[in-house]
């Protein structure tokens, strides 16, 4: 029986300085690993970011499983302030340290290994797809959902999909993520008339408009949350003037609202209600509101049934720990995969993500495997 | 009878380049001319700002008219803009072009020219004096402060003074100033607790707070207004975050609040409304607000009386015209002589003040020298 080190993998990994949208040598190596192990590998870059499509067995075969991960890592900061360097991937007291230990290198090299380890050992009838992008951290325009653009295309597919972020708030085995919320940013340009402010009633303040906006926008309760959703929340993030001279009324003022939204809204329809606030307050004041929104991801849920219980078998059966099915956290490229096939998280405890001094339990990598391999198991038994 | 001519002076004064804190030649032009007519002329700098004290007459006198005003100015911004060099002070079609054309180099012209002629030729039983600084569009802190501190000090007093801004909006001879309202900037730094849009429950935004704080200043009615003065205002003149990061809920924001009284307030008592709505709001939302206030003057009135009646009675003989007794506009150097004796404002048509193309109409200056000799006849009659 074969046995791929997925620690040996991550620190490999670690030490190619893929830092967005660098591709640093990470897919390169991820490829040669793969197609070592006869899976097809097709570099499929766009737009300048590197991104790479491998797959094992029939093409378009009805039980596909794929999974998804990038190898892009965000930037490491002073690398002075660091125990070890960023990149050096060194392996002290148990941990593997390095940009990337968490979020995601070691979920990548965890589900690599044990997807060329699953077909090497007992070839399934069906197919296993790797998905693996680099810009992840990035705009991610050109990173996953190029790759499912290109399978659309190309007549590839997955019957369902497992994206390997950290998905653990504290424990490992505790959570799976089944969905996210939406997330909109809506920037607000209130418009009003300059003046001095001996004379305000011969300006017209943008200022008490745009804080009436900001308050009535964010006294809204936007819902008491779903079933698989907590509320959505508002978040005001910035206001900005940028006025010094305390004796003159400024003539514009702008603002950003964050929402994070479950499956009772649309950013389409929270759009709407921003507009629909913004023209109340014009009204009232006078001013000239402009909204101009970003909606970065719409919110989705994949139903706990079969893909959940496959997962949540085989971490209760690995860790001993049952996972909650979660909604919640940021977005990431599971809001792009939805749109073809069932997609659920699952992956490490995320806490040093993004943060100096990254680090990973070994442990937790070859734990990590061990679940990725029984999905595999059972998914084509 | 002697005729000194204020058109010819105000051209010399207006090319001395005396932008605050120069004093570019002005105050040592203006003390030739009083010394040669038998003013004791004594410069009283401090701070680096140049002041000049003049007086006629005896010192300590009961009967002593003072001028108020000052040579210096605002810069003139992109000379190349202006369509007559700017310290030309060059006359074209009946007018006189520059900076301090009528922020009022043009003023203190007028009432030196009328104070020469009157000691020369009717030398009056009193003392006249002239105070002129040359820090009244700076901070205003070593300018006619240090010149009433010193005058305080060596015994120098003035029964009533007159301080010759610009005081008219459109026509010559409609507004006579007897008193300003206060102003006050309070600046609000709104502190609560950084974290991520997606988890706003673990943070403390105050950005809801600050709106809530805003609207509740901006939306109260401070007061309906008293005999003399409009009512009360406040403006909010900047909201600032300065967060770039949509995914991030700021720790802090800060704005700045401008508030001009009338005479049913203090600095003090508003600031006190603006420390208390602070603390509502921070009990609401849970967040610390600090204020700090700056109180730029309080305000003050010399009601109605013979020192109004005075002025009134010189500008209705000169120009046909019966000023109105205004309190409205920013502050002046009032606000510190009112400390002393009675003090009323009049003087020029302010349109251009501050402006590029600055410019006087030579028969305005001529008018307002009248209007200066006939309250000094009128005074020491
Ligand atoms: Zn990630
Ligand atoms: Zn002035």
């Amino acid at each position: 029986m074969s046995a791929t080190d997925p620690v040996a993998l991550t620190q490999d990994l670690i030490r190619c300085p893929s830092v967005t949208p660098e591709e640093g040598g990470a897919l390169t190596l991820l490829a040669s690993h793969l197609s070592a192990a006869g899976f097809t590998c097709i570099r499929v870059d766009r737009g300048g970011v590197c991104n790479l499509f491998a797959r094992w067995g029939e093409k378009g075969h009805d039980r596909s499983f794929g999974f998804n991960g990038h190898t892009d890592v965000v930037p490491v900061g002073d690398p002075a302030s660091w125990s070890h360097d960023p990149f050096s991937g060194i392996e002290t007291d148990g941990q593997i340290w390095g940009r990337g230990a968490t979020d995601m290198k070691s979920g990548v090299a965890a589900f690599a290994a044990a997807a060329i380890d699953f077909v090497t050992d007992t070839p399934p009838d069906g197919a296993l797809i790797l998905a693996v992008t680099g810009d992840e951290e990035g705009p991610s325009i050109d990173g996953t959902r190029a790759l499912l653009d290109w399978m659309e295309a190309e007549g590839e597919r997955m019957s369902a999909c497992l994206v390997g972020e950290p998905t653990c708030p504290e424990t490992f085995g505790e959570m799976i993520k089944i969905g996210r919320r939406g997330s909109l940013t809506a920037h607000l340009t209130v418009r009003g008339t300059q003046g001095h402010s001996a004379y305000p009633h011969r300006a017209l303040n943008p200022l008490p408009a745009m804080a009436r906006l900001i308050d009535r926008l964010s006294s809204r309760r936007l819902d008491e949350g779903t079933d698989h959703f907590d509320p959505s929340t508002l978040a005001p993030v910035t206001i900005d003037t940028g006025n010094p001279a305390t004796n003159v009324i400024p003539a514009e003022a702008r603002a950003s609202v964050n929402i994070r939204f479950n499956d009772l809204h649309t950013g389409a329809s929270l759009v709407d209600w921003v507009e629909t606030v913004a023209a109340e307050i014009d009204v009232e004041f006078g001013t000239a509101t402009e909204v101009t929104a970003r909606i970065s991801g719409e919110s989705f849920l994949t139903p706990p049934g079969p893909l959940s219980d496959l997962v949540t078998k085989a971490v209760e059966a690995e860790t001993g720990v049952t996972p909650a099915l979660s909604t919640t956290g940021g977005t990431s490229d599971a809001r792009f995969v939805k749109d073809h096939c069932p997609v659920v998280e699952f992956g490490l405890v995320g806490q040093t993500m993004h943060q100096v001094d990254e680090r990973v339990a070994t442990e937790d990598i070859r734990r990590l495997k061990a679940v990725y391999a029984r999905i595999l198991r059972d998914f084509f038994a």
